[in-house]
């Protein structure tokens, strides 16, 4: 496998994992002459395998693989996250020359790729932080890219990525998202949308199995139905197909066998973390999250099952009424979904200057990706119809299919919290929606206390400036200070606060 | 005011902003001598007029401050979080002896308390990271405090941090919370809560007024007569006075000219990321955070007001049932603010060895500090009893009160979500509680899918192991790619998925 006569390859592959394996192979299918590296000498024997027939290429040595490349070289690492992107980096760049074109093909966190890009800009290279989704299948035949970097090196890249990439009406599934980070940042986005969609469709299935009493095969055909009309999506596709996967000699689902503690690797995590670093609500998402953490404490749930759930919760309506309205709560839970996603994207353009183009990203992200579905339809006409839009819930025709679904939200929500199903994801829609379409909240209250016990200053309505009020007594009236003495017995009723 | 002759001190204050002057008077009372240091002179004319005829004294040079203190030293900083006082460490650090003892009295973002505490103590000194809750009136009359660092230091401070705590049944609000940052880290879970427990009470103020249609009298004398009984709080308190305070010259509250948009200044934003990271659901703290940014656009939600909100909801339901509901309702969505901090306590102990003792938390919450309440004692009473306990909820004597109080709970969230009236952080807590009291969740569905597109593997019930599953046809049979053409008039019914 390993010639001494030198070739020359258009583009290196660092960290040949099924990822990194799937895409050079994906390249080579285009009529790339491609180069992998990997430290780990089985990995080459699957690249030589797999890319028998194919201009592909495996070394084990890294100075033989960057000499290898045509200059400017172009080569994207896919490896683990973290301390492995750098130190990959460090073995790297004294191998590299000026005008050579990195690229960051994992799912770094998005102030590393901000710092990585500033650093290797400074010596000359380009730097691009890309995001990839599609998982294993995507990235062999057609992923989604989100490449953010320098812009003329993107020109020099963009025919390689478009080759490769998804297309959607005869368009790749790439684009250039922006400077720095942004590639990243988006990718980020991005799974935070699928981690909010993946808990809905959680949920879905414990509305059809415990709620309404279905067998797997009607949940099944239930998901079936869906994802062939408005509800299209990748996830419910792959949703439905679990549903008639057989355990190996069984008689029964795989699914049945799986434990119900759900695993994360972090990009959720983030979303919803950095989302509060910019004072955008994401509730969804962050509902996600948290119940991903909820269902890893598997003997804690099973104690307080045995405390407080004597019976199982079943919900008491119409069946056909209720598959109906669930159909209208799950439309209506997955636009809320993409629509927290795509105000956080406006606002991290905005702070971070990305000018990031909202109907771009929702078009790349219509096909290859995770959360690819037919309503990224919807958004990317909205976002093409009115590119500075502030808000997708702003949409006129988004606003039709919102008024609509939203009668069947409230019905499902409001009969599975009666009932004490959990729906967490789902009630976590209703709120936002009905949070954000609230002119008045009664969150001056909140701004009331905050300077009664912290003098933390109020707004006033219709006038300009900070506001602090002595709500309470003077110092010299409240100066005595209390031992409070509460009767054990009677203690909630009977304690006395100090200060007043 | 200055005095050229020394005199010595046995507590210094570096910051003599309102909290600052206030610790130091409170400390005075108490008949310690007390010397307060700030680069500001109108703070320490302010000093001088508020404790004239008390052992106070003001320094405006830093070196005459130090050198006025008895050693070893005791020196409190009470500046703004953040580089503030790594700057004022820089320069005070020069003066100080091996032996002294430095205090962080603010709201420090603990691993900058871990980081400072190793630098100092490397050098000799002691250092704290001091959670001090109570606001300007605790500060001066009686605070609840949570002391972290190192425990032989502690002894040093403990009589003055006695003397000047609030006092419950004759015990003080302080005790020693746990090595390095653990104070701080516990004040921001105090923190936390009390972003919870404002923004249930502000969501009661709403569903009050606008779903039953009470003015502010009648919903003044609802939170009055509630924090009479069962749910008597600190905050309920300051909410019944908000009720009854006028805008000065008119005949109206001072709280209806207040903005709806909520500030806040990061302690309950850290709360919730820092759970995220320790893998704890604490999804009511969440759903605040999110609220209070959501308060903040203003501007779209009166645009989404006017597409989606042509009447606003009430509430169609017997007024004093209702009420009665809403009793039950607020003190379990409290018990469950309330729990989930707990149990990130709990978490947060085992991940930092920070060897909390959850009942002596409790106790010194029950007085001086913003979330102190009648409910504190039954916290108390529950990790008394058994101090590893595992969830708040698992405690007999709680879950009697929570299976008394759900029923109210569900009754108000689902009337509400019916209705189309926001109660996001009440249906969070309904939501919690039923995921956490379901044994089986259909988590087991998104580990499925997550094997399905990204071979993330899976767990099997009843077996150890990590599993991955081929759910998909086989490469071969898949990689004819496909270009997908939408007919753009029935986009949502055509779309062809690329990977199937």
């Amino acid at each position: 496998m390993m010639s001494t006569t030198p070739t020359t390859y258009s583009f290196g592959m660092i960290g040949l994992g099924t990822m990194g394996r799937n895409l050079l192979l994906n390249l080579a299918d285009h009529e790339f002459a491609v180069a992998g590296y990997d430290k780990d000498a089985s990995k080459l024997t699957l690249l030589s395998e797999e890319g028998a027939g194919l201009p592909v290429k495996g070394f084990a040595d890294l100075a033989d693989f960057v000499h290898s490349l045509q200059t400017p070289r172009s080569i994207m690492l896919l490896v683990p996250a973290g301390k492995i992107v750098d130190s990959v980096i460090d073995e790297l760049r004294p191998l590299l020359a000026p005008g050579d074109i990195v690229i960051d093909g994992g799912n770094s966190y998005f102030t590393d790729t901000t710092r990585r890009a500033e650093a290797l800009e400074a010596e000359g290279f380009h730097f691009f932080g890309m995001g990839i989704s599609g998982g294993e299948e995507g990235a062999r035949f057609g992923p989604s890219m989100m490449p953010g970097g320098d812009q003329q090196a993107y020109q020099v890249m963009k025919p390689m990525f478009e080759a490769i990439a998804a297309q959607v009406n005869g368009e790749p599934c790439v684009t250039y998202i922006g400077p720095g980070a942004a590639g990243h940042f988006v990718k980020m986005v991005h799974n935070g949308i699928e981690y909010g969609l993946m808990q809905l469709i959680a949920e879905t299935y414990g509305v059809l199995k415990q709620g309404l009493g279905l067998d797997n095969e009607a949940i099944g055909q239930v998901f079936a139905q869906w994802n062939a009309g408005r509800l299209q999506s990748f996830l419910l596709d792959i949703t439905k197909d679990i549903f008639v996967f057989q355990a190996p000699n069984t008689d029964h689902l795989l699914l049945d066998d799986i434990r119900d503690e759900a695993r994360s690797k972090g990009t959720g995590k983030w979303t919803s973390q950095i989302a509060m670093d910019l004072e955008v609500p994401l509730s969804t998402i962050d509902t996600a999250v948290a119940l991903r953490n909820l269902s890893k404490y598997k003997a804690l749930r099973e104690k307080l099952a045995a405390q407080y759930s004597p019976t199982l919760p079943t919900l008491e309506a119409d069946k056909d009424q209720l598959l109906a309205s669930l159909e209208q709560a799950f439309y209506f839970t997955m636009v809320i979904t993409y629509a927290q996603g795509m105000h956080m994207l406006s606002k991290a353009s905005q702070e971070y200057s990305y000018g990031l183009q909202l109907a771009n990203i929702a078009r790349i992200w219509r096909g290859g990706c995770i959360i690819r579905s037919g309503f990224l339809n919807d958004i990317y006409n909205a976002y093409q119809q009115a590119p500075e839009l502030e808000h997708l819930l702003l949409d006129k025709s988004v606003a039709e299919l919102v008024q609509q679904a939203v009668p069947g939200a409230r019905t499902v929500v409001s009969a599975a919290i009666a009932a004490g199903l959990a729906v967490p994801a789902y009630a976590s829609c209703v709120s936002y929606f009905d949070s954000f379409r609230t002119a008045r909240l009664p969150s001056n209250l909140i701004q009331a206390q905050r300077d009664y016990f912290g003098a933390h200053t109020y707004e006033l309505i219709g006038m300009e400036g900070l506001f602090h009020t002595q709500w309470t007594p003077t110092h010299e009236d409240a100066s005595n200070k209390q031992d409070i003495h509460l009767d054990e017995e009677n203690k909630r009723e009977e304690q006395v606060l100090p200060n007043k």
